[in-house]
């Protein structure tokens, strides 16, 4: 991509308009008025910026190569005069360049244009190596993260409770270790998917981990890369597939997290993508038609009423104007079963449900023919009061224990120690996502994903061995004692003893 | 009605006996000597202001047009003199207009007789655009409200088990959503009692709204009407009821709860009145032929018994003086089954028995003529122990599963999301009471009726939503687990296995 | 008793040996050398004031007429020559006579010895008729006590687990309120173990109710009479059992709770003082052969290691030297089942035993020959981890239900509401004894008593008018929900699956 | 030994690599190049000290006498010349005729080397004699231990689950306590591996006790002397053994934990010494093939990160530093059940296999010729989320009740109250280790050993009189309730409901 033309902020400024809108980002001044009906986020947020300086806005939620990625070569109209009062930044091209070719983005100096922290200058960010423990991370990821990011990353539905009970849940269920056996040498490597991984749990997908750390996703590829674990990239990526699928080793394997969009001839293009850059599977959101009411993201979007910047949006929406509902806009609501199929088609790669929460989904997803389900309530975020995950993985082997022959079964949700993750495994899960831990690991960069991956595989072998297990692979349920939670599991999809169905009321 | 005659108030200050009292309210003196022996709060609030100004106590607690509707004509004795350091006040008539035709009273400034309440300077009322949740009301109305309001709207009886429990219970309830489905249209609507309403809720009666807003039960009854739901209007309104109705739109539809008074012709006037106004249904209250026990509010009292004001009502009454003792002073502790046969011929109207906390209840409510019963225990107002809402629901499908063709049964205490109604649904309930959270949202009004209303509504099509249902009427059980409460559930009328029985010890 | 002679502190202080000792009390001399040797709370305690003046140890304990009434009039040595610089003080004539006559030690003029309360002087003693329920009485009985009678009154067993789980379970048992009865006139009358009780509660015994008030039992006694409730007065009473009944009214009903005396004489011989009395049956304790270990207590004593008084005894003694412990030094420990007959046989009284706490036992006491048992676990105070009362009384029912047709079954343990008495009488109390609250309310002397018992009776009689009944000899298991402690309840006196019995190992 | 020659420490700092390695402890210099590779807290440790003193170091954890009972007399080099401004220390000597001559080490004055406690000043150590129970220990315990000491005693496994549990299910078990028994003698003896014990509970194996005091396990171990209890010593002991054994009475019973060493030849000289030694049992720990991960325990090393003293190993170790993994490097990963029989065979004692949680390993252990098992889960230490041990005793029950006639069973873990003893023993256990409350103990030497164990008798004796029960041997399982906890014992050693086992993906 040439310059154009170099232009002052004063020739931009007129472009203020729904009808003529430009804005500057990175020092380059682009049209986006046709961008601004399909912008994921809505056009409002782009509107604040009309015939100015967006790129601050921008740099927080996306990567530098996203804009160049999205709009038509037409739509740049030229450089921006450079001011002498403003610190030279990052350009354009250094951002496309990581783009398309092998990511060198592995520095902070390559990408100068930092993220502002809204840090209290009190909390001294410890040192990488005195973290030991998932827990440690969020205690970090708190203090360090700006609120926003916070917000967004740690809330769950409104009064937390399935987000709660989660955790808590797993934290219920009891081990019954088995003594005597040599457990000098141990495995933890899993198939998942079809893929091999060193340990039965990957990356969860998340939205937007550039809130955390100037190299997102990126990061997170090339730390799994290293660490031999699979990474499930979100549809709402702050990098482009593609940058972050080139910032793994060669043959990595990937997964895609799916948000079918309203126009799916988008989402058709990006599953053809995604084929064509190798991705092993595709992980199809089915708990988000709409996203739940997290009240702390929704918050952080009320308490910005008084300022002209989203005003108008929360002030126009009752439903809040949080990240996740903003994210959510070019979400399909009427995704239905027969879509499975489509996307397989579309795609050639085998599709996972992300978000099942019955049995009698699971059986469904079974028969329109799913390679596996994922036990999830998008870690509380979805319906609050939705059942546990751990709850749905018992509820399985109670009402349908033959899906497990018929499917992979994948679950996650408040899974944070190597204990937790043996849990699910003799309970016959084939691997656990791992979520917010890893957006929290973020805050160190590559180095975190890969420090909090050593820290969860080391409390796996140590628990395998204290079981007197030799290999993941050989975890039973004779292992565990769920005794304490079992008189929760449904044990039919009918409810046990209420007959009332809705009749004339309907 | 005519000013006939002016008077100082020393004119006045010697009719201040039991036998001759005399009171100012508004600038207007009345003879109320005979009304003390009926006045429903008792004859001792009204003898402290014998001979003097009532008019800060009568406004904290009646509507303008109250007093004129209560007394007959001939009890006016005249204006009082203007005394030069009185701010001007609303005038009598002002009020009374407002009784006797379209309701003009929706801005402050047609009120200007302001209740003074004891906000501390520190407290900043947050803007209603900020306020997210039914929680976000109560902790505004906690801080806004006067000690005695918020005392008698947020207590419940003795040791809070049962307040506790109602939501607890209702939280500890497991949805199971299913995936899917085209939710991209999803409709609220419900017929409650036979009216259309827009959502499967309503507004529960509480007493005394004017205590939160000048407005009081006037501005539910507007707020109702532009967000199409239904409000239950209480014995104990501040304001009259045909103000109430006449302050919503043509054909609103409302309910009437019902105290039967002590002295039946009092009901049987207020029946026929509902009958004329157009009300909807009675739902009579009997679940408190005496008042519970609430010691928030009951200690307020005991505080003023130092005061002059109120010291004579404690200090003889170890029952407490609490504003829930007094104003059930008038209620009929010998109501019983065969007077709902009663209530239906006077009024005409479908009759909802309000409090029923057993199974056993709600057939014999079958059997007595009851169009529906209301599984409540008055917010855990009444007596404190008794086993939360969502149990007795559960026991209906347990002992007598057949009276959900009979009846139709609606239920409150501890409902603040629109999953919690949801839940409710699903497990049979015809509709779900919402009481204290528009309480609450009084404290904004008018619009804070509307903003909750708008914020319930939209949680719940959030629920309906996640859980792959486009319509409430396709709420069943199947959604719902509740294995997590059924062991607390009732499997008869008698004890599971205590057999003993009362004998000659009677 | 007259005066033999006038003494100074000089003629005193050489008797200071376990050989020959002499004490002041109230100014005036006694030998007490033999009765070192049997002194319930061991010789220690005196052996600290040989010598010297023990009025004001004495007087925090025991009511002025106790010491004449102890030792033989030959002990009395003479008057103590009064001193300039001490106030002058009731003397042993008054108390005496107090002892010998109608009770007229009814004012606080004529107890002038006043116990001296260590309050900090921020706490101010709220006034009694702000007080509306037990736990108000608890919270001003905690400022307002002195440390020592704080500790002895509030403390329980190590760690309070009985204690705690008492009241938890109580408040676990939910109330199934019925409706439209005609509840205008309720009756809480009772009989209780054949006398006419106008509440089917009772006051516990309770040991020292003088550390609480001048009047001790005996305000106790006289507030009973005026609220017609029993009195069970305690064989650590610190007033002489002929004074407590006289303070009563004519047939005013009493019972007495009995530790038997190792010295077997000296029970036979109060039994008969009982009967002569006038004393409607005996509660004979059983679940206290030693005291339990009460640390709260223990701990005061613990911390009196370091001064000259209490030193010796703790640093001796690994079991503790609170009050519980010194108190109980006198108690048998061979007490047996044949021994109930004896008790009958001397006293000709029904007995009860107090401190039941399985099925088994219950069982036992109906075949040797108790009119009754009390079910308690001495309110936490004996052993820790003994189940909760309530959970013995459902246990019955499940063991033994014909028991409740043969034996009177008395309860208590955390019982402080309205609402807790009904629970246990409609499950098959005969009667709740009320302890902690009542020596609670004596920091208000006789009108704290019958305020609390107004309370409580009010509380009733709503409870009763909001279940639907009119009597509490209605009350029935069917208004009763156990289901949430039924899990708990015992099913048989064996273990439900262990079959281990102890062999060899002994 | 004498001494050699007297080098400066000049002469020594050329010895200061892995190579050639010399150390001062205790004003002795030693070469401990070839010890470096066999050290159980591995070679990095004592580096740090290459060619300097590491007098301070030893002394926190090592007993004086232990460096010349693990080295060859041919590595003492000689003395150090004595530095003017060093205060005077202990001798070697002194240290070494303490281990070979009757335990003379009794005062501090015989240890002049003192541990230095960081003990902020604010906190005054309590009298022990106001000291009445385990908690109390605890408490001083936390405030007068070196941080790292009492990170390593209290910490327990990740999230503390287990630990917790542990306690709080048996507090859940509850008492049903039997009355009128002769109760004046009761007995608490009992025979524990065929020893006699005047409890039934005994010293559970911990490690480096000289942390809490400069006795270490010998001051235990003269405590039990003086008490009759069982010590069962720790491999990890910071004396020798033979030290310890010679501490005590002639003919006092001794147990020995065992960890087995990966140097085989080690670990059968050590059961050797054992058996010449005395010793009447080994308890082999098999709930560690690799410690639990202790994060109070890690933290305390990471923060030593920054230093230079153990700065190498924490950096190059993510599974942490501390002091449990250090003890733990040496101990056998390999052991198997067949190895039970060699450590028989090699000390001819009877073993007991120490850490036992499930049914499947008590038959195992039955089978492979173990006299006994001890249900441990090593205090919470080691696999977090593990079973707590009161249900494992359950679980012996429901599944393989006729263990109890083939094996003696233990069981330690979070007992701590002499009715939590008296729980386990009624419910079969042959006794209960107490394990923490000893090492908090020892903060008063052996005068804290004697005091506890007095208390925990204390409670006993209290408890078992008010069961009605005379001797520890007559407790049967018919006292117990231990139905809130019933069901989370496991039924069988399978899952109860899960039929999925491991296939394909192994």
């Amino acid at each position: 991509m040439d310059s154009k033309q170099t232009l002052s902020l004063d020739d931009i400024k007129a472009h203020n308009s729904p009808e003529d809108c430009w804005i500057v980002v990175g020092e380059k001044v682009w049209d986006v008025t046709d961008f601004l009906s399909v912008h994921p986020g809505g056009s409002e947020v782009i509107l604040k910026y009309a015939g100015g300086d967006a790129t601050e806005a921008y740099n927080e939620i996306h990567a530098p190569g996203m804009l160049e990625e999205t709009l038509e070569e037409g739509k740049f109209i030229g450089d921006l005069l450079p001011s002498s009062d403003v610190p030279p930044s990052s350009t354009i091209e250094e951002a496309v360049e990581a783009e398309n070719s092998p990511p060198r983005i592995q520095t902070k100096a390559q990408v100068p244009i930092q993220i502002p922290h809204q840090v209290p200058d009190v909390y001294e960010k410890p040192h990488l190596h005195s973290l030991i423990s998932a827990a440690d991370f969020r205690e970090v990821a708190k203090h360090t993260l700006t609120p926003k990011a916070w917000a967004f990353y740690s809330s769950a539905a409104t009064d937390l409770v399935t987000y709660t009970q989660n955790k808590a849940l797993i934290r219920r269920v009891m081990i019954r270790p088995r003594i005597l056996r040599d457990v000098k040498h141990v495995s933890t490597k899993r198939k998942i998917l079809g893929c091999d991984s060193d340990v039965p749990f990957f990356i969860s997908p998340a939205a937007m981990a550039r809130l955390a750390h100037p190299d997102g996703e990126c990061a997170l590829a090339r730390g799994s890369g290293n660490e031999g674990i699979v990474q499930c990239i979100s549809s709402n990526a702050s990098y482009p597939l593609s940058a972050i699928v080139k910032s793994g080793k060669k043959d990595q394997p990937f997964f895609l997290q799916l948000y079918v969009n309203s126009d799916r001839s988008k989402t058709a293009e990006l599953l053809k993508k995604a084929a064509a850059l190798g991705i092993k599977g595709v992980f199809v959101t089915v708990d988000a038609p709409v996203p739940g009411k997290r009240e702390a993201d929704e918050r952080i979007a009320a308490e910005a009423v008084a300022s002209a910047i989203s005003g108008a949006v929360a002030s126009n929406d009752k439903k809040g104007g949080g990240m996740g509902r903003l994210m959510a806009q070019y979400v399909e609501k009427s995704l239905i079963w027969k879509d499975i199929q489509w996307i397989k088609d579309v795609s050639g790669l085998p599709v996972v449900l992300k978000g099942v929460q019955s049995a009698a989904d699971a059986i469904l997803a079974s028969e329109f023919g799913a390679s596996g389900v994922m036990l999830s309530n998008h870690g509380g975020r979805s319906l609050d009061g939705a059942q546990p995950s751990i709850l749905v993985l018992l509820e399985l082997h109670r009402i349908c224990p033959d899906i497990f022959d018929k499917l992979d079964i994948y679950i996650d949700g408040g899974f944070e120690r190597g204990s937790d993750i043996l849990k699910a495994i003799a309970l016959g899960a084939t691997a656990v996502g791992i979520g917010r831990p890893y957006l929290y690991s973020l805050t160190y960069g590559q180095e975190g994903v890969e420090h909090i991956t050593q820290i969860l595989k080391d409390e796996l072998e140590t628990s395998l061995r204290l079981c007197g297990l030799t290999d993941i692979n050989q975890a039973h349920p004779g292992l565990i004692n769920t005794q304490d939670i079992d008189h929760m599991v449904a044990t039919s999809s009918a409810h046990p003893y209420i007959q009332w169905r809705p009749r004339a009321k309907m």
